[in-house]
């Protein structure tokens, strides 16, 4: 990328990190994507402090990215599940998952794979595109000013 | 995506952001594929202290995500350059910006995009893709032992 502007190019970026840069806070979306609903399931999935929790789940909810329904018609337990927005984040979580599978796998291999629900078969890795469809690779893309 | 295994899934997320996952990590990053290289260049594009910048862009090459080469002859002058292994985190800083443009936009919207080079119009947004080519949903995937 050629640069164009730092301040202005790094709003979207710094915008998105200042929702979900954050080791714990993109963990919890990862397990919200695997259908973790409770407060509960977060904890023990993830071994994380309930006040850490709990104010992760705060910062999701109030950024929009995780809604709170009650679970249950006495209102006492709630489900946390992500909105559109939230959902949105899915190709973030997918390029973060494959740069560790091939960069920082496990020992023996990355233990799981995403796999297409359809076909049972791993899904493609993510590539960037233009409008028409080529796949580009970062020398072959450019930052451009949208007013003057 | 539904859960197979939370421990082993967490490995290749959670690996990715013991590598990146720090808010300096991804602005220096990004900073690199604008083509920044040397040290006062991300100081003063990034307003970071320095020694904040030199632990990051420490860990940076220690991860094999930045190397160093002496910029002129006599070697005092550093460059700090992506790897491919670095250069594979295009597709995370490219899901990050257009996230962000779309749910954390500047006021008045986004003021740079990401333009294919050869036709100078904004790339296409990233898209989760099956083996075959097919556009996948969260809803569409699913995770998935790659060993007993």
């Amino acid at each position: 990328m050629r640069r164009t502007s730092f301040s202005d190019m790094s709003c979207s970026i710094a915008r998105t990190l200042e929702q979900v840069g954050d080791w714990w806070t993109l963990l919890l979306v990862r397990e919200a994507f695997f259908g973790t609903r409770r407060f509960g399931e977060f904890q023990s999935h993830l071994g994380i402090a309930p006040n850490v929790l709990t104010q992760r789940l705060q910062d999701l909810v109030q950024h929009g990215i995780l809604e709170v329904t009650a679970a249950s018609e006495n209102g006492r337990a709630l489900d946390y599940r992500l909105t559109d927005k939230g959902r949105d984040l899915f190709p973030i979580i997918v390029a973060l998952a494959q740069w560790g599978d091939r960069h920082a796998p496990a020992p023996g291999g990355p233990p799981v794979v995403i796999v297409d629900r359809d076909l049972q078969r791993p899904i493609a890795p993510l590539q960037v595109r233009a409008d028409d469809g080529r796949v580009l690779q970062a020398r072959d893309v450019a930052v451009k000013l949208t007013r003057g």
